[in-house]
């Protein structure tokens, strides 16, 4: 007989994933990598995996197939990276102590637990909200679904002014349908942009097509077993078709069977080894990632919901490794986005105005505009950048940016600073930009801002 | 009669600039914002101002005009911003204790002297440099010169396989000239690139037509009157042109007249005010800015020839600043670059291997290929991303970076990280890109490659 240590050094490591979206996939294919002989089971309701749902406005206006957006299949993961995926399968129980997941109607050991179950769509608690064609954005199936009912559709309600329903919105009107966007709030993209960016960009959408109405709360979804109108403020919109784009909430499912404590934004409260708390006690075995946890913000004094693809691959990176045994950390974040809005790119990182405002901080901004490339280069873009700094300590908080063309890289290199807690003055003093005239002008539009800011801070 | 003082107060500020580069007018306009009173006159050899050279191998090749290039012209500083700039003028003697310049014959006093005069291109001391035909970038003349002349030639080399030799053999062979690039040492970009990103470059640039020769010194250019053949290696190439693209050097002859101190690198030594020195002591009345000085570099543990436009301007900024008044600083430079070459973005900051190396910082490197867009998005190009630590302090100190487009806003985070002194694993654990399938993968390839060299920073 051997001591029951060496026996547990000579018995492969069991992994259960539960969920297949980015965090899921990207932590088992980490566990992997970290410990080439474990065990991994990923279990997952979906059909599909490792594909993006960013995608499915892209895919809905015809730029590329369903099938062109899906990298692996399960018999991919089995075959390249022994990793078994089972769709379509529910996980019905979970047990913290006894360390077993029960799905499909067979129960298995786990040795370590990673909890990727995501967020579902908010859906509001009106009238008519399980009317037929009333859709939500969240799997390839949902796509589907949405492709299908626009083939006989002509006037298309989308719910929410986010970036998802942004994203969506125009991807059915290019796709040649009717689009008004209804919003609760009065701009849109309301929690991450300020009001003079968001302005900028909804008066670009409409120069495409599509119609806005602001302040205007979704009152009930009308209609005979299929949608025929929406009743958003006090107006009353015909159509055909509803998109849900309101908001994710955390799946909690999984977590409540587990007990884990819940944060106050609604979301699994975790460290930064992505490890979850039971009644303020860390849990060594048990690791969550993506939109179910709520993780620290590198700027506000309180935690925050990321809810972003590029999170979820973070968070799911240090999740697998230390599930596979390895010691990695996912910082605090800051959150940046972009978007693709016909022809301009729209970007931002940390608080925007409004939320630094909720937290309590005062803001002092500065605001720059130029060119992508040159001023005298040929087919340069217009570049729009603003930047905030907490006035009291001058620290940059967040920004934004409008711009033509590669927004992307800007915005996270105003992430870097961001989440380094810089101070304006130092960025200005220290900060460079690469320049070759059709790149960039040979003082970036993100530096001209910043020394606006500064004068600002000054001032 | 008022006392000094005040009569100093009443009198308008008396700030001479010499050199209408990047760096002199960014100076003279900055010092006109900080000190609208100031009297600001700047004096140039120059038949044109206000330009950007590094638009020159896009004008050749027909992608704009010389006209297009210039952005304003004399009239404008004198209408718009009330500065008198005296093209075609070269200043004779400058006295730093009378604190006067002489220029066009007449003697102007000052309170703050701009020197921003720039750098000269090399000219290898060989038999023929003088020939007609041999030509060197620099002005919009030099550039109307070398368009002259292309309209007769069909064979061009280009000395000098630098970032401007390359975009200056690229530009020639588009105007469908046979052109061939020669270089002493045995890869292209040699200061500021590695062998294996610099070789991956040279295949791109070879594939459309250019032809290379490797660790091939120029012995001589022959001819008679005008060049008609180079001898570099052990080779002899026959041209009807050449174009040095040999490297740039201080011009010295302003300093010297001020008995400026000149550093080991043969640049102007100034402080981060952007401020000279005499045997050793700051002096308080004169600025440098730009191709002419050395300054402090943010990673090696020496001063360093930043040499850039954007480096130029960023100074110029500082030193404009402070000769009216103000109180600015110009931090310690990474110098980040970016090249287009034909359909890839190349780009770099920080140090090289090669330069660490001479430095005897002993380097760990990471590399990551993927796209410039989601793996699935129609349309993305491949991007590599090189990344470089010192071994023993794990603080990154340089990147380089090939892309099909984007390369500029990846550069400016990597620099960021670089001028913080970033910690390859502090830049894992907390940097985060912003994700949308059209701009990026939702895992960025930059933070691909730190996580490639904390692996090999590890092993």
């Amino acid at each position: 007989m051997f001591p029951s240590d060496r026996c547990a050094l000579m018995m492969a490591r069991k992994i259960i994933v539960i969920g297949s979206g980015a965090a899921g996939m990207t932590a088992a294919s980490a566990a992997k990598r970290t410990d080439p002989e474990a065990n991994i089971i990923v279990f997952t309701e979906d059909e599909h995996i490792a594909y993006s749902p960013c995608m499915i406005p892209w895919v809905l206006e015809g730029r590329t197939g369903w099938k062109d957006i899906v990298m692996h299949d399960v018999q991919f993961y089995s075959r390249e990276r022994d990793i078994d995926v089972r769709t379509l399968t529910k996980v019905t129980n979970v047990d913290g102590n006894a360390r077993t997941v029960t799905a499909g109607g067979e129960t298995y050991g786990y040795d370590s637990l990673v909890v990727a179950t995501g967020g579902t769509v908010f859906r509001p608690p009106i009238n008519g909200i399980d009317l037929k064609n009333v859709f939500i954005v969240r799997t390839i199936n949902d796509g589907k679904r949405i492709s299908e009912a626009m083939a006989t559709s002509k006037k298309v309600i989308v719910a929410g002014a986010g970036v998802i329903g942004l994203e969506m919105a125009l991807s059915i009107k290019n796709s040649g349908k009717d689009v008004t966007v209804v919003e609760m709030l009065d701009q849109i993209v309301p929690r991450i942009a300020d009001k003079d960016i968001a302005d900028h960009v909804q008066r670009h959408i409409e120069s495409m097509g599509v119609r806005f109405a602001l302040s205007s709360p979704i009152r009930s979804i009308d209609g005979d077993g299929k949608v025929k109108s929406v009743t958003a403020g006090d107006k009353k919109y015909e159509c055909d078709m509803v998109i849900l784009a309101t908001g994710v909430r955390a799946n909690l499912e999984i977590p409540k069977m587990l007990g884990l404590d819940i944060g106050q934004l609604g979301g699994v409260a975790v460290s930064r080894t992505m490890r979850p708390y039971i009644n303020g006690k860390e849990v060594n075995d048990i690791f969550l990632a993506g939109d179910v946890v709520q993780c620290e913000s590198a700027i506000a004094p309180g935690p925050t919901m990321s809810q972003l693809g590029s999170t979820a691959v973070k968070q799911g990176m240090a999740a697998g490794k230390n599930a596979a045994g390895g010691n990695s950390e996912s910082g605090a974040v800051a959150s940046p986005w972009v978007s693709v809005i016909g022809d301009i790119h729209i970007a931002g990182t940390g608080l925007s105005e409004n939320l630094a405002s909720w937290y309590g901080i005062k803001v002092t901004s500065g605001k720059a505009t130029g060119y992508t490339r040159a001023r005298y280069y040929p087919g340069n873009k217009e570049m729009i950048v603003k930047v905030l700094a907490d006035a009291e300590t001058h620290v940059m908080i967040g920004a934004q940016l409008i711009a033509g063309e590669d927004a992307t890289g800007r915005i996270d290199w105003l992430t870097g600073a961001v989440i380094n807690k810089t101070k304006a003055e130092d960025f200005l003093a220290n900060s460079e930009n690469a320049y070759c005239p059709p790149t960039s002008m040979v003082r970036d539009v993100v530096i001209s801002a910043v020394d606006d800011l500064c004068n600002n801070l000054k001032g």
